[in-house]
């Protein structure tokens, strides 16, 4: 029999007896599930009705209100109290209150709540972010994520694994953002329709953690079921002192079986952007310059941990924000906060009359803190474009790294971080 | 005939002719007039509809999106977007964009743009703090403020004047704001309707420009016309370097009439708070001890202001936020923004683990970043504790002084600011 896929591998491990393989139905142990204040709510509603007194492990479970906090509205309050109170009654320790809740997948990882060799679900499609640190990850709709709350348990179809190969070494201001854009600019937004995509070559061991987490965290975005790094020194670096379970790497097989195997030497790409209004509308960002634009967002799962608000941070200094544009930043949680603080970024940007927000998902889902109005467009380094995201239906969105996203919005136009700052 | 009043006077030079008299129905010019993203709308509507071309005079009128922004949802982004669009049509250089925005009624003394001894109307019902500059300034319906962007006039019958003289020396942690609390809780909230209050007294000589700010911000809260502080040397030490127009102070003639004065030593004046439902309903901070709190905001036209923000550091320096409360701190406009980074303000209140918002009205009006869900109670600096006010008609506000309510947020519940620090 052929050798298996780190997928395979760690899902194999998460079922009682047999082996997992690609296409095989099976019913996993879930090691860490969540809910935000958009999903979890539901869940909650459908866990209660089954008449269910407890969690299967409060201790594997966190409850994150981080869309439309601090609360948008009455209804949004309304929301977050049912997890508040949820939470209350069930002694979940992980329920983060608005002032220590950040973006669920830049905040669990960094509490090292989610680990490598895990399977995960949430219920939130970019839940396949922690793929970068070698977990099985997914997103669920909000039954599946009250069924692991009773059960700890959850089932799949074992998807096929697709490898991409990134060869080459990166130019300057090229990241995660771009692989993960270009890649589905190949594909196509269902080119990788319920597949594991699993990140491979010298580029990917080369990437930071939190391109990694960028890359990992847009796979959806090419319609998979995860996006997968295998993890090396440099997850164990990332994960060793934040890690709140053991946690084990798996690796895939030399003889695993692949549905597909992409080898791209990527060492020529430039910065790309996303036209709207899909995520594979993608062209290199000197093909987008002179799209005027009128608001920026910074930050969001995908681009909005210390790294890129250090990357903004290069770009904003000792510059302003152009007259016409609205510049938003995010700091992901409440810890790229204070660090970014520390580090003098926030000085940095409040000097370029950009807006600092609190850690919330914002406006990437057109949630509230900077909504398009109609004929409005918008360059952000959030993960999707789709008709109406970010605001009015007549509205649109361009997708970037951070660095594009500064120098547009110092530029009042999309361009590259080149004509702003030589590197 | 007897000596006039400061407002009389005032009025008096901004009429054609004749004096101002109390009861006297006038039309006045008006020196600045502005509107903000709830009312300019309307204004521009209704300016547009008369077929008018242009504005009577671009450099006096402001255009201010401060309640929804950055943008709560399409509506308030359609909003904002008629006020840009307006401004670049007439040419308005007061307009100002998110990132460049404040809160209006501490935006615009600061940038002064509002000055002593002017006529300023604003479609805002809080326009009275600018009294605290010795200026008449009243809030008025988005026809008047279309009316005063068209002919750069508007009427009122002259309010009689109330005098409030306050004697005595302040305690610690009692200011400006337990002043205004104090008065409405001994007037009601009706006991200045229409009237102009005059604040005197060597208590109000002591007050600091932003204590001044605070007391006439709610004077309306008594349903005050104006609120006003005779100007003096603090007075102009505070807008000599701002002011981007002549100004001029007056003083009310030494027989004046008034139609009532107050005098009362407020030496013993504890810190207050007015529960719900009513700025009226004002206790001693000890009286409402132990009522358990949500969340906590500071911030607003009432209380966002530097000085504001400084006390509530003070206190909640080396603290923690309690774990039951979210805490909400808005400074007031970009530069009060940039001064608490300065000066590590915001450093104390990110590892206070508090929410540091952009510069919004945000949850005071129920408007967004903060709204209550049903059964919540928040302690707030802002100005009004109506029935659902911030959020859902089931919630409550308690309003109160930044001292009290830093306090509150550290332990939970409603406190004096001596159970946390001495002073």
């Amino acid at each position: 029999m052929s050798g298996k896929t780190l997928v395979e591998k760690i899902l194999s491990d998460h079922i009682d007896g047999g082996e997992a393989r690609a296409g095989q139905i099976v019913e996993a142990r879930v090691d860490f599930a969540f809910g935000n204040d958009i999903t979890a709510p539901i869940a909650i509603k459908i866990f209660k009705e089954a008449g269910i007194k407890r969690v299967f492990d409060p201790y594997r479970i966190a409850l994150i209100p981080d869309h439309f906090t601090p609360n948008k509205d009455i209804q949004s309050a309304m929301q977050v109290k049912i997890l508040r109170d949820f939470a209350r009654e069930q002694g979940l320790p992980y329920y983060f209150e608005v002032g220590r809740v950040g973006v669920e997948h830049a905040l669990l990882p960094e509490e090292g709540l989610v680990l490598p060799g895990e399977v995960i679900i949430g219920a939130d499609s970019h839940t396949c972010t922690y793929g970068a640190l070698g977990a099985f990850a997914t997103g669920v709709g909000s039954t599946d994520l009250a069924a692991a709350m009773i059960t700890g348990k959850v089932w799949f179809r074992v998807p096929e694994t697709m490898k991409f190969v990134f060869r080459g070494k990166l130019r300057p201001w090229v990241g995660g953002k771009d692989l993960i854009l270009f890649t589905i600019g190949k594909i196509g937004v269902d080119g990788a329709r319920y597949r594991a995509m699993e990140f491979t070559g010298e580029v990917i061991s080369e990437l930071s953690m939190a391109d990694r987490f960028s890359l990992c965290n847009m796979a959806i975005e090419a319609g998979a079921k995860v996006g997968i790094i295998p993890p090396d020194e440099k997850t164990e670096e990332y994960i060793a002192p934040r890690a709140q379970r053991p946690y084990r790497f798996y690796q895939s097989d030399g003889d695993a079986v692949y549905e597909a195997v992409y080898e791209w030497d990527v060492s020529d790409l430039e910065p790309v952007v996303a036209f709207p209004h899909l995520p594979e509308n993608v062209r290199p960002v000197t093909e987008a310059n002179g799209v005027a634009i009128d608001q920026v967002v910074i930050g969001s799962c995908t681009n909005g941990r210390i790294e890129d608000l250090r990357i903004a941070a290069q770009i904003l200094k000792g510059r302003k924000v152009h007259a016409g544009v609205r510049c938003l930043i995010f700091p992901a949680t409440p810890s790229v906060y204070r660090q970014a603080l520390e580090e003098g970024l926030l000085k940095i940007f409040a000097e370029a009359e950009a807006v600092i927000g609190p850690p919330t998902c914002g406006p990437c889902l057109g949630g509230h803190m900077g909504i398009l109005a109609k004929g409005e467009r918008a360059l952000a380094t959030t993960n999707r474009n789709f008709v109406g995201r970010m605001g009015h239906p007549e509205s649109e969105v361009y997708l970037c790294n951070p660095a594009v996203a500064a120098a547009s919005a110092v530029l009042g136009r999309i361009a590259h971080p080149g004509e702003v700052i030589d590197r």
